[in-house]
């Protein structure tokens, strides 16, 4: 159940409705919803609550059958949101790329690579400091000595950083280095992290489970922002089909449906849904003409020895071919890039 | 098993070959690749045929073990194929746009959508007067008769037709009124089907099963090229997945992928994948985008009266303007449009 | 739109009903539905025929929103159906194996595979003469050939057979020598073949597309009763999803599913959903306990050599075993076997 | 990399081989594997490393390619386990039914419950104290008072209680009030989760994500045992695909593949799968069937009131019926129940 504050309502009304469900037992989230302000109440509610709640001063509507995610919807919201990262706007009119290797491997690697992304037009620097790996024997990430060196490459590129955290207890160390928390797909229905994230004060990267449907990931959002945090940023990735050709079947239609039903931004990462570096341009360029607002992008000066998805990592050169290619989409479809 | 004729090889000795394999019971398919002649033989063969195929004259190479798609592959034949359909040419510089209605309705109805839809730069037209409907209590089409309107409307507006057919015994009716072959996603592995447009000296728009490889795609291509017609044209046309906000999941990898294998063309139809107009533009620009050699699009000058597909329909100014978009996105890849 | 008549309903009004439906152009499908008969018009219906019909005599009532596979549906047919192959009952107390090889390769190799399977407990006899084939290349079946094979092994065992039809060209020639006709999961919405086999006085199993919904599955049942033949018996065979550990996924829940939704019996293939024989025998358990009338199970005396499928086959005493555990499952859940 | 020390080994020997590897900065994992014990190295291993290991004392063989899921396969371990959660023992002879609620909701609920699924023969009671919801508005679960309502039904009805664990930092309180923790399908890849259940010694019911492969789920419980937990219990509880006659479908060929794969117990979840109770208890029956070493099933004294999966739970004259054919169908290959 949702309670939608009027406009007009003081503060004092406001606390008077918080105060009110909270010594009746009620977890309450209080989030912004352009002018107004929306009181949700977490769990299920009494009977009766409702009409309580209908009658108390500068409560303007209160709707039981909540639309299941009301704060991501655009019903309430028509107008898309923007998301600033450090000088840098999702959801503008500038396609954003977000660019940088699967894993941060030493300071040379990361230092390398940022350069790069940087000089080929990339705005924002990804890199893997906390590793969700499918095998408890496969390379976990360098942990906070990770978020150090991306902190470095920031410093020397000036490109804020987007780094992953996996759990609810890493959230303040990442948040400490990073610019933006990414969720990744697979803890996309991990709901402590994402309630944990929800009280971060910093945007938070939400990446689609890749058998999640597109309605669960807009209730994977609201989490995040019925928990205070509104600056999400959705991804799609792929989502798992009966096709092998690639490691997953891009749903590209995604992204104008998360635009239609919400109004946050979207990104698209074609790296994991390709596989293979050969399918990652084609991809990237799809993206953006449906009208994705940026990419994610695995890149490496040496795929080969990557530690870590390397097989579906550009190279310098392609990359920057990449970024040529989707600049000239973007202008194809009314955007810069 | 597959023979390679030397570049070199007289009449006489293909004949040999082929009346050899004939005399011993086997089906052959005798079918140009690129300067070569490629025989296959259908079906398994004997023990020992191998060498003795490999010492006649003219022979140049026996593969036992094919590649599972010799004719289609781009392994024997790196160019990319192009087909000319009346005056257009599919696989070239140009990206075609084919449209038009779901089926053929009336006089009326096909001759208002195809002068709107050439007007607007449609190169061929689509509808269909066979229909594979679900249900048997839906509309089938109107048959002959609806061909007849086809062919009436190429009169009318010079755009070559597109029309499917379902059934063998149908080929060479609908082959004496249209200009092209389509088989529907749901006869993909209808193997008689094939074996039958492949034995008609017209090109065939083949279009992906919901539930196929691409693979198994590029098997049925090699069904109708293998009995004598290299004229063949790809679909995709959208997946079966677990995702319900769309009606199919436009496999748009399948563009590059398809490419990548086969030196055949690639359409997309993304009004059958998003099944609702609204998502039909952003999918037709991420096909063109991904690298796709044209479009398949239905439209329908009145779509809430239309007899079948209305949801997913253009209405005539939707299409103008997905034409402009996509006008612009294929500039931007390099292609015209 | 169907007609249903009443059980009163005299020959002279039924032949009216009929007559007048097709002198205004309508296609039309006769079937008995218990006691009742249902009149179907094919296609889409005028405006005001629905009153019209209703005021015949004879007639009981009319429905404009079928259900969407009212002959197949339980709404109007609670009672289960059973289907008589030869001596054979389908749908009744017995579970009912039909069993033998992918294709018919030899004499010497159906009587041996017919023998054993009979001695072990099959009730009816499979073996493919016309094989469907993902490759053009591989092997095609023995064609009439086969049929004749399987008529001698008939002959020899008393097993009713059951072989594939893949072509509506086909289906006089194929029921000509057997006693069922199997139509391909690939062909489950060739709607052509469907209606074929629906003129066709002869049992049919149909089976499951690996990409169709349980309701495309009884919409194509359907379609096959609508033209006149209400023998039909269902096929679950596995469905294509994104674990590749089995070559499909059998869908057990189908068989209560179908078994709710419709009066038509339902067998289960386990041995194409497993794709290999370890899994044959608890898939075949597993069926039988979620109530399937019966099992459609490939064996082959050699499947090393076995031209197809040789993988998933089970060899004779692979059959044995299974048959033995079957037979005990059945018991547990009230049947015999 | 794993290190597979002699039985013969001395604790010396061992913890020499440990200490080296954690002196040069390697996370480490020992766990028993029969009458030997593996040494597993968590994430990558330098050059070099392997031959200095194999030179050690106590060291029988080392593996630089592990096979993914040293520790769960049955190539090292070809003996099935059996774990034991209170008084019983899962993966032995007797079907285990686990069931209860799928969250509790009062005392009087779950007393109710409990008392009756005990009596009709279920073996552990499960319920939801801090329920995973897709929603942020759904209900929660009641938290620390769910656990203590599920301890004072385990002290009223004797059954050792299995109940769910949805972060890591709750792992402790969980413990110290259930017999066995359930990481459930979303969790299934949050490696965190995983790695603090291995470090508790409790018994671990983990459940297959919709999307992920067998091998994910193997990778998954490997996480668990190499963080020093053996006990791990693997549970069906179907996957997404593209049919919506089920809320998912059971994939029942996980049963025999798991346990051709792995040597830890496997439970069927068939109420989940099912999504709606008229197909419980037939998808039970085919678990049972196709060797399922027990059962997880919701049941509800008044489901049409309960706050959570209420359509898919049994009530307690289903889960009465459904436990008799259930025995039935034990009985039937080999196992009581």
């Amino acid at each position: 159940m949702i309670a939608i504050l009027d406009r007009a309502c003081t503060l004092k009304q406001k606390t008077d409705v918080v105060r009110l469900l909270e010594e009746e037992g009620y977890r309450v989230t209080v989030a912004p919803l352009g002018e107004q302000t929306i009181v949700g109440i977490l769990g299920a509610a009494a009977p009766g609550l409702e009409d309580r709640l209908a009658r108390l001063p500068g409560v303007s509507r209160v709707d039981r059958e909540v639309p299941p995610y009301a704060l991501v919807s655009r019903i309430h919201h028509p107008e898309p949101t923007t998301i600033r990262v450090g000088e840098v706007t999702i959801g503008g009119e500038e396609v954003v790329v977000v660019a940088g290797p699967c894993s941060v491997e030493s300071e040379d690697q990361i230092l390398t690579i940022a350069r790069a992304v940087a000089r080929a037009g990339a705005r924002l620097l990804r890199g893997g400091a906390f590793k969700p790996r499918t095998s408890p024997y496969g390379f976990q990430g360098l942990g906070e000595e990770g978020l150090l060196l991306l902190a470095a490459a920031r410093e020397a590129t000036g490109l804020p950083v987007v780094t992953e955290v996996v759990a609810p207890e890493d959230v303040d160390l990442v948040a400490s280095h990073a610019d933006m928390l990414q969720i990744g797909a697979r803890n996309m229905q991990n709901f402590r992290l994402l309630a944990a994230c929800g009280r971060c004060p910093m945007p938070v990267l939400l990446k689609r489970g890749p058998a999640a449907t597109l309605d669960e990931l807009l209730h994977a959002a609201e989490y995040v922002v019925s928990h205070g945090n509104p600056r999400v940023v959705l991804c799609e990735r792929g989502i798992r089909t009966f096709e092998t050709s690639t490691r997953y079947t891009l749903d590209v239609a995604a992204v104008p449906v998360l635009k239609a039903r919400s109004h946050l931004p979207v990104l698209v990462d074609p790296s994991h849904a390709a596989g293979d570096r050969a399918w990652v341009e084609p991809l990237a360029r799809a993206a953006v003409a449906a009208g994705a607002d940026g990419l994610l992008v695995e890149v490496h000066h040496d795929p080969e020895r990557a530690r870590s998805d390397g097989r579906q990592s550009l190279t310098l050169d392609g990359f920057e071919g990449t970024m040529r290619a989707v600049r000239g989409v973007a202008a194809a479809v009314g955007r810069s890039g």
